[in-house]
């Protein structure tokens, strides 16, 4: 039996629902986080639960609970479940027309991407979908926003790639479909600018800010597709893979076509830091 | 009490509900459509239809009625609440992970647009939100895709206008918020097409099919905002609303900046069709 947190209990997850006029279900007014928990701890949940106060301001809908109603609802939904190693989501609804908000918290055992992938890199194609950096959305993670990118990393698997690079409305860079992209060259670490389409990722600022502690020149900016062909290393970011290194473009090597040593040393990094 | 069509049943609105599991909730999986019963008859109600079944195709989800469902579930919601004229709204989940699939239908009286509206006509703002045409969810109604548009509309009419005109990521008209956008020149009617970003409005088509009839050249194509401006007409479409002129544009007056002898026609031409 799975468990969920709904509105401050436990409940099993196949008889837990919400109204049919809550806005979620009406107009896609719902915000998501994902984020793993390992021997039972989040890495930076108060980042997290940041993110869902700024993208509530942009939906326009309230956050009916605080950081540590939050803390307790992993606690207790990793309790139940019996899980210490967990994929949770949480999604808050705006609720609506006499419906109150909801907030709910799944935990599935997480399940870690296999090491032949970082000890290969991910491999992803261009996808056609823009990502439309010009939409307040593009800086929230709602149940909404995600379509469009689950829609393209579908598209790039059925097409054999692992991944697939999202440019904005103007031609840039701006990230890749479930995951944030950073670029490496000559000892400069790059990743697109929020601006410019970027998910503003909880991990992706965990490592712009491992990569400063190491001592490297680590900051936003813009991205083209032909300096990622370019760069000397390429990796990916969010809270389920951590740090991924993307070895192949649209069938070309990215540097030498091996993750390369910064992708290694940030991946390391942060694994020491996320706690695995 | 408002009463709600549910998946076969009527049941009373504030009780129904869908599982926290259903993809419409965490991933915005859901279908809409909304469309106007005139004396217990809707207009086009096939079109409708036919538009959740495209729109299914995209969203990779099932349609669990037939259009004989669909037409009995608009008599039965109309009759419980005891309305003839209204605003009804259909919701297509996708379900997953154990929920099946939701199909859910709202009616609530419907409120006209004030006459006195039609006869100055809507005054639109240009959206700094541009219309994603790169994604296939642009030429799908679903709960994720409202959203853009419902912020955009919020922001218009904050600022004192009615509407916005939506620009696509090249800088060409799409549509507007919530309604397509025609503009007249020379006995030429243009709006949008798909391709560009307009979503493939009922009643746009309607429109289309009328000024046919009616003899004018009528068809899709590009329309650019000097275009509006320099028109002679504009007028706007949506199921609700039928035929809306649109006198101005960002304070300048399209046309002599009243209500055109072609947005009479069709607007005529449109209620005598759809009941109104």
């Amino acid at each position: 039996m799975q468990w969920q947190y709904l509105n401050g209990e436990i409940v099993p997850a196949p008889q837990a629902s919400i109204s049919t006029l809550d806005l979620a279900v009406t107009h896609g007014r719902a915000l998501v986080e994902t984020f793993a928990a390992r021997r039972g701890r989040v890495f930076r949940l108060d980042r997290h639960y940041e993110r869902v106060c700024h993208g509530a301001q942009v939906l326009a809908l309230a956050v009916p609970l605080e950081l540590s109603d939050l803390e307790t609802a992993v606690c207790n939904v990793l309790d139940c479940n019996g899980i210490t190693d967990a994929r949770l989501r949480l999604t808050v609804t705006a609720g609506g027309d006499g419906a109150g908000p909801a907030t709910i918290l799944s935990a599935r055992p997480l399940a870690d991407y296999p090491a032949e992938l970082y000890e290969r890199g991910m491999r992803a194609t261009v996808a056609s979908v823009r990502r439309n950096e010009t939409s307040p959305l593009s800086r929230v993670k709602s149940a909404a926003g995600l379509l469009d990118g689950l829609i393209a990393r579908q598209r790039a698997q059925e097409a054999g790639f692992d991944e697939a690079v999202m440019l904005n409305t103007r031609g840039l860079v701006a990230e890749a479909t479930v995951a944030n992209i950073f670029v490496v060259k000559d000892d400069r670490v790059a990743t697109p600018a929020v601006a410019l389409g970027a998910l503003p990722g909880v991990t992706r600022g965990a490592v712009l800010d491992l990569a400063r502690e190491a001592g490297l020149n680590a900051g936003e900016g813009e991205v083209t597709l032909s300096e990622i062909r370019a760069a000397d290393e390429a990796f990916l970011t969010n809270a389920i893979m951590g740090v991924m290194p993307l070895t192949r473009l649209e069938g070309g090597a990215i540097g030498d076509g091996r993750p390369g040593p910064i992708s290694g040393r940030l991946r390391r990094a942060y694994r020491d830091a996320a706690g695995r």
